[in-house]
C-alpha cells in the first residue's frame, strides 16, 4: 500500500518534510499548499506533485494523509479539519501554545477517530533511537540521571522570537520530549532558571535565550537540560543517560569528519550546522513511522498526549523562572 | 537536462547503483538488463523502470548512459559496444584483469570519442574528498607519507576468489587508486609482502588474504597499505597523509555512535558491516560526478587512465611477492 | 629553601599528601602525627621521617608547615592553634561543617597573620587548569554555561556519610569551588535537587546519593552540577564551559589508554578507580603551589575564603531542597 | 633491599635515568660519572650524589648496578668492564653499531656471568604494555598484522646523525624492538624503502629521514613501520596489532587533554613533546624492572639477545634499501 500525501505549509520545515515523503518507497506526494504560491510551486516542481488549496486537500479523495508545516497557531484548526475529513495527520510540533486549546483539539481528533503523529523528529534519530534500545535491553540498569546538552547556532530572528512562545515552548520543548522518552518515569517537577546572555534584543522581546532545568520524576530521577540560542561550533545535540548498571550516550555528529593535526594541536571540522542536515535520517525515519502505522493501523507515537505533556513542562519551566520555585506537574 | 540511464547488471553491486541513480534528481534510471530476469525485475519493481536486454539497452534512443555492474570478464566487451553506441559509460572496477585488454578497449573508446568513468567510489566518499581538499589547500604542506588500512570484514566465497585476479587486483586496487589520488606524483615503484593467515583455502587457490604493500614516488614520498580479508570489528577502512606541516586523517564511520560504559569499560558498537552501508552517500556521489561530467561535456574523473595505472600497480605486486624485490613501474 | 613539614593525619588523603611532599625537591617531610601510631609508623618507615605528637610538632623549630589531614571536626581548632604557632597550613576541605566555626577560625587567622590553604586539589589537575587557561586566554569568549559531572565510583560507609555533612558539604562542595573557579563572576542563587536512588542506608542516615544542582550568578552566567554517589565505569569528572565565542572541556582520564575492538565493538578500558589516581598530578601541583607562595610571601589560593564561599553553596543547597525553591546567596 | 646504583653519563638520557634512579624506593643513586665535570654535578646537587670517576664507581664497594648513558662507541667497552667488576648493567641502546662487537660483548657478559638489561623503554609504557597483556590475555586472537608509526617531532642535529648509525639503528630500531615484542614469532625477512623528505642536510650525511619497512615473520605475519624525523604536531607513537579475533590499539598521549570547540571545529592540543615527557612512567618502569630482576635473581628482559637481534633487523633494512629487495634474516 501506497500512502498519499498532501502537505501543508511549504516552508523550511514543509521541505525537509517533502523531501521525506518523497524519499519513501511506500508513500507519495500528491499536492501541496501555501499561502505563498511561489513556495507551494517550488515544492511541486521538484518533486513532481500539484499545488491544491487546503480546502482541495481537505475534500481530495486521492489523499490519505497531511503533514502539517504551517504556522503554529493555525496548527489546532488544521489538525480538528483534517481529523473531521478522515485524514492521518502528521503535525510538527507543537499542536498549540496553549494548553487549554490543546486539550479541546485533543477531544475533537478523539471523537473523530482521528490519527496524530506530533513531529518530535530526535525521537527517530539513530543515535538516540540506540540509546533508547541500550536503555530497554537493560544495559545500563535502573534509569538515574539524563543530561541533555543542546545549543542551536545561533538565535532565530526577533521576530520569530515573539511569535514562538517563548525559548522553552520553542526550543526547550524537544529536550521535555527528550527527557520524557528517556527515564521512563512520568516528570513530577519542573525547576528552570534563564537569562539573556546572547542578544539584549531577545531579552526586550520578553523572552530568554539560556537556561537550564532540572526535572524530577517521583522516584527522584533527575534529568538536567542546558540550552543556548547560540553555538560557534555547530548545532550541539547531546544525550547522556546514567544508571545503575552504566552509561549511555549519543555524542555530536559530523557532516565530514576527518582531522588536521599540526603545531596548533588536532582540529576536527565543526558540527552540523542545523536542524535539516544534522537530523535528515531521523526525519525520514519519522515520516517512515507514521507511515508504518497508518497501514497497520497501530497506536501512533509520539501522540497528541505527548504533545500536552512536553508543552505542559514548558509552561511548568516559565513558571518556575518567575516564581524561582519547583513547580509540581501533574 | 535528465541523463537517461541503462543498468547494466542488477546483482549486489548493481543495486548499489540503481539507488544512486534513482535518488539523483537528475537523472532517470529507464531499464536494467541483467541473465537472470529475476534480478532485473527486482530492480525494475523497485524503481519503476523497465527489463530490457543488452542489445536493446544498447539500440535504445531514449538511453544516455549506462552503468556497467556484470562480471569482470564481460566489462572490456561491453564498454567497447556502448562506447561504440553511443553511450556515456560507468564501469564498476577493473576494466579487465589483463593491462592488454584495458589498452585495447581504451583504444578504442579513445577511437569512437567515448565517455568512461571507472567506478573507484572512494575517491567520492565526503570524509576521503575532504582528506584531499585539505592536502590541495596546503594545510598539511607537501605529501610525505601516506598511510592506507583497508580491512574486509570477511572473506568472500573461494570460487569468486578464483575469478577475482587475486588480492592485489581485487581488493588492494581500491587503496592503489587511493594512494595515487593522495600522493600528489606518480608511483614508481612497488613492494609487495602476502600471506594466507585467514584462510587455507584461499591459499589452495592460489591468492592471499593479509597483505602490506610499500609504494615509492620518483621523489620518495611512501605510501604504506595494509589489507585484511578479515576484520571481526567492520569494514575497516581509513586513510592517513603526513606532510611537511601536518598530517590529516579519516577515521572509521559507524552507521551507529553511541557508547556505552560499564565496569568492562567504554564500548562503541562495530564499524559499518560493508561497503554498500559505509560507501553510500559515496556512491550517489560518484554518479553524481559522472552526470555532472556528461551535462557540462567535461573530463571524465576517474578514466580509464585511472583504471589502467591502478591494475599495473597490482600486477607489479604480484611480480614483488613472486620475485621478492621492489617492482619498479613505468 | 627547602620547606619542612609536618603532617597531621595518616590516613588515606594523609598517605597523598606524604607523597606529595616527598616527590618535591623544595619540601621534606620531617614528621607524622596519628592518633593510631601505627599509621603514622607506615608514612615514617615509607618516607623516612619521625613520628611525633601534634604537640611537638606544633613547638618543633625545625617544621615550617602544616598538612592537616585529620577528621573534619578537628580542623578548625588545628588551624587555630597551627596559626599561633607561627606555622604554614595547608588544611584538607573543609575547615568545618558550620559556617560560623569556619568564621570563628578564619579571624584567628587573620589576627596571627597566619598563612592557609584549603585542599580544593582540582584546581591544580592539569587538564582544568588548561581549561581556566583557555577562559583566561579568550579563546571562548564572555563565559556563559558551565557544566560540572562528577560521580564517584561507589558511595563511601554510611558511618562515614553520617558524619560527612551530607552530599553537598562532603562531595558536591568540590564542584561548587570548580563551578566559582570558571564562572568568573560570584554565584548569587542556588537551585538543587536530590534524591536517594543508589542506597537506601544513605537515605535512612538522612544522606541523598544523586543530587542536580543549577548556580547562577547575578549576571545570568549558570552552572550545572550532576553528581552521583555511584559510577560503575569509574571516578567520572568532566568540565565543560560554554562561552560567547565557543565551549572548552576537559574529559575524563584513564590510566590506561588502549581500544580493543572486536565483534561486540571498540572498547576501552574504564576511568580511574578513584581521586588518588585520578588526581595524582594535582596533588603534586597542589602542594607545589603551596610551597611556592610560602616562599614568595605570596597570596595563598584557594583560601580560606575559597572555603567559606564553598561551604555557604552546599548550605544554601541543602536548604533548597528542603524548601523546593532557589535560595539567594550573598 | 636497596640497590645501589652509579650512573656513567649525565647528558639528555643520563638526567631521564638519574630521575627514575632516584624516584624509586627500592634504588638510590650513589655516585655520577661524566667526561664534562659541570653536568656530573648537577646531576649530583639535584638528587644528592657523589661525583666519581668511571674507574672509582668500577671499583666501588658501595654500588650495586651501573646505568651507562655513555656515547655509543664506550658501550661495548664499558659492558665489559662492569660486568667483571660484578655489577648489574642496564646500558642504553646500542649496545654497539656493529653485530661482531654487540657479539664479541656478550660473550664477555655471559663468560662473567654478568647481569645486562637493554634500554627498549617502549616495552614498559603503561598502554604498550595493556596491548603486549591484551595479546597474551587471547584478546584478539592469534597476531596478524602490526602497524607502527614513530614520528620525531624534529631531527636531531646533522652532527649526531653521522654518529648514529643511520635512521634505522638509531630510530627504527625501537620500532624493530616493538615489532618483536608483539609479533609473537621471530621476523623472517625485511623490506625497507628510504628516502630524504625532510633535509637535504641529512641526505648528504648519507642518511634518510624518512622509512617504511615490512616485517615478515616465517609463518607470513606481518608489521608495517612508518618512521619520519618531523612531525609538526609533537611525539608520534602508535601501534596497532590485529588479529584473527580483533584489535587492539594504544593512541597517542598528549600532556593536556583539553578540547576547544569554535567556528574552526573542534581542537586538541599537541601531542607530547618528545620522548623524555612521552615515556617518563615507561622510564619508571624499566628501571623498576630491572631492580626487580637484580633482587629476584629473574632473568632479565630485554637482554643483549634483544639488543642484538633488534641490530640485526637495522642492518637487513640498510641492505634492503640498498638492494631493493627483501633481506632474509636468521
Amino acid at each position: 500500500m501506497t500512502v498519499r500525501f498532501g502537505l501543508l505549509g511549504a516552508g523550511r520545515i514543509g521541505k525537509v518534510h517533502a523531501k521525506a515523503v518523497s524519499g519513501n518507497a511506500d508513500a507519495v506526494l500528491v499536492a501541496v499548499a501555501d499561502a505563498f504560491p511561489a513556495a507551494a510551486e517550488a515544492i511541486a516542481g521538484q518533486y513532481g506533485c500539484e499545488v491544491r488549496t487546503i480546502e482541495a486537500i481537505e475534500a481530495a479523495g486521492d489523499i490519505d494523509a497531511v503533514v502539517i508545516c504551517t504556522p503554529t497557531d493555525t496548527h489546532a484548526d488544521l489538525i480538528e479539519r483534517f481529523s473531521r475529513a478522515g485524514k492521518a495527520i502528521f503535525c510538527e510540533k507543537p499542536i498549540d501554545l496553549d494548553v487549554g486549546r490543546v486539550r479541546a483539539c485533543m477531544k475533537v481528533v478523539e471523537e473523530t477517530n482521528g490519527k496524530l503523529m506530533v513531529g518530535f523528529n530526535r525521537r527517530f534519530d539513530p543515535h538516540f533511537m540506540a540509546v533508547r534500545k541500550a536503555i530497554d535491553e537493560g544495559r545500563i540498569g535502573e534509569v538515574e540521571m539524563v543530561t541533555i546538552t543542546s545549543r542551536d547556532p545561533g538565535a532565530p530572528p526577533v521576530d520569530y522570537i515573539k511569535r514562538s512562545g517563548g525559548i522553552f515552548r520553542d526550543m526547550t520543548i524537544h529536550d521535555f520530549d527528550m527527557a520524557r522518552f528517556l527515564l521512563g518515569e512520568e516528570i513530577a517537577s519542573v525547576f528552570a532558571t534563564a537569562a539573556v546572555l546572547v542578544d539584549p534584543e531577545i531579552g526586550k522581546a520578553g523572552d530568554y535565550d539560556s537556561v537550564s532545568v532540572i526535572l524530577q520524576t517521583k522516584s527522584g530521577r533527575q534529568a538536567v537540560i542546558s540550552n543556548s540560542r547560540r553555538a560557534t561550533y555547530g548545532y550541539d545535540q547531546r544525550i547522556e543517560v546514567h544508571g545503575s548498571k552504566g552509561m549511555v550516550s549519543a555524542e555530536n555528529q559530523r557532516p565530514v569528519s576527518i582531522e588536521v593535526a599540526n603545531g596548533e594541536g588536532y582540529t576536527r571540522p565543526p558540527l552540523h550546522d542545523f536542524f535539516m542536515t544534522r537530523y535528515t535520517e531521523a526525519y525520514a525515519n519519522e515520516i517512515a513511522a507514521f507511515i508504518a502505522a497508518i497501514e497497520k493501523g497501530a497506536t501512533i507515537s509520539p501522540s497528541g498526549a505527548d504533545g500536552l505533556a512536553a508543552l505542559a513542562l514548558a509552561d511548568a519551566a516559565v513558571k518556575s523562572v518567575e516564581e524561582k520555585r519547583q513547580i509540581p506537574v501533574a
